[in-house]
């Protein structure tokens, strides 16, 4: 049986050798060498396009891909039979890195890191965030300590992220499709919306992308927010409204906005999200760089041989 | 007995009575007014020289000198009888607020956020902070996971800071007046900077400003830096050689710096920092908001009542 790993990351193979499996790498920006086109198993990161649709159109024999992504949009619209191919994600490997960037995200909104920036390019010292500032002042978001942070969408990394923000003397409150308690952390449904986002200094999305997903912060919410309430976007382009964002950023209508995912990516120099005011623009920069893929890929291999449930698997519509 | 508290902060007085002491506001930009002039304590905050020139010249019966600043510098250099009156710090009360600036500031560098806002100002997608990333790549600072912290000045910020950087997988290890473990973290004497500078991903700076530790960060220490390696400074800026550190950035010696502090302040517009490359300039707001003053002032009344040490007694030169 053969296990295809790509080239396009550093994995420590090593560890996962020692299965009734042969390993080989290749390259995902080609087609699959023929010697290699009767894997079972195709392990896949940042692929191009055009190697899954070969590799979709070519290997008969495969039976599982394990996308180190979180979200493997790139697998599903291949072309391959997924109601014969098991497709398990790389959910978990990104949880560590993003919540980092978005701890980060939420920081620099809070210290005004973008404001001080622009300022420094005009060499000019931003006086009025230096100096003797008030301490927690009320209507306003300029520090962790004390702040109301709704991480919306309460998953994994929802989870990685929350100690950071407590350890900081924030309190979190999450917002999931199932309400209930998660590590300590009270989650709602979308039902509590209002009231939650009314109570809101910071706000975490953490939304996929679906068509329940679609514009979930749209102008009604956006309204629903404290006027200095800030909006962090780690999930999906698609969970936010970008022309509501834009009008309720020019109107006041909330404190700004730091977007990592868009709508479009790369965002088209034609946005007007580039120049809104108080928003800061990351070009999808939380995530990218799996953790413990290897251990992932063994686990899942195990199970694999013995013929048990993977870890990971993919809903499919119409499919468990 | 007369204690008089500043007007320029917020403090909850209902927690300071109940003590054989009357508590009076002053305004801290305008003279000591006659009838408060016999005081015994003076609290202060953001006092104006000229208001702490006046009170040193005309407040006869004062005893105690209690500062919300961390380094009252402006309460040495009034011109009041230090050897008659004892001065003590808010040395504690900018603990958190200092660490949450630090660790944003950590982030920025580490992210690149000041990267990402240039681009944005241009309209542009900075494509090579996004998308897939190495995990972790030996010889650069991309992420605190792993990274190696050294905090030079190893006190309370930095004991406050800690816990933050090691949940987020950094290796930290500090350097300070004496060597030994404080709360499980490795501390070294300066002996030990060659070696530990060596070994570096990101040098924070948190030294109190004194003649000892003028330029402490000089053009050779910075040779001892890896060429990867952030500074970042939250303590005072004298203790960095500002012409120094625009040479190793201008030559690529290290990676990057991020100021919250300035040998001038405000950094004049003619400032080769400024457009130093890999440089990011925050206007000493790291602090600036002093937390649980009430507390400390309460417990060294007390003490004070009873005769007893109080905290944060200052150490003057000649002076115990």
């Amino acid at each position: 049986m053969k296990l295809l790993y790509p080239n396009s990351l550093k994995l420590d193979i090593k560890s996962i050798e020692g299965f009734a499996v042969t390993l080989h790498q290749y390259d995902v920006n080609a087609p699959i060498p023929e010697e290699l086109i009767d894997a079972e198993i195709l392990v896949t990161w940042t692929n191009s396009a055009s190697n899954l649709k070969d590799a979709a159109s070519r290997m008969k024999n495969i039976r599982w891909i394990q996308s180190l992504a979180a979200g493997p949009n790139d697998v599903l619209n291949a072309g391959f039979d997924t109601s014969a191919i098991t497709v398990t994600t790389g959910s978990g490997l990104h949880d560590h890195t993003v919540a980092e960037h978005t701890l980060g995200l939420l920081l620099t909104a809070a210290r005004r890191f973008h404001e001080m920036r622009d300022y420094q390019l005009r060499s000019e010292w931003p006086g009025h965030l230096g100096g003797p500032q008030p301490d927690r002042p009320a209507g306003s978001f300029r520090t962790l300590r004390d702040a109301r942070v709704l991480i919306w969408g309460y998953g994994n990394i929802a989870k990685t992220l929350t100690p950071h923000l407590t350890a900081l003397g924030a309190r979190v409150r999450g917002v999931a499709r199932h309400a209930g308690v998660r590590g300590g952390v009270e989650v709602a449904d979308e039902s509590a919306l209002p009231q939650l986002l009314a109570e809101t200094d910071a706000l975490v999305m953490i939304l996929p992308g679906s068509d329940a997903t679609r514009h979930a912060l749209n102008a009604e919410r956006l309204r629903q927010l404290p006027k200095h309430a800030w909006v962090v976007n780690v999930g999906r382009g698609m969970s936010v409204d970008e022309d509501a964002l834009v009008a309720a950023l020019e109107k006041g209508e909330i404190g700004g906005a730091a977007l990592d995912v868009f709508e479009t990516e790369p965002l088209p120099s034609s946005s007007p999200l580039w120049k809104a005011p108080n928003l800061f623009v990351s070009p999808h920069g939380a995530g990218g760089r799996p953790q413990g893929s290897e251990a992932l890929i063994a686990e899942n291999l195990r199970r694999f041989l013995a013929g048990q449930p993977l870890n990971n698997v993919i809903s499919i519509k119409g499919k468990l």
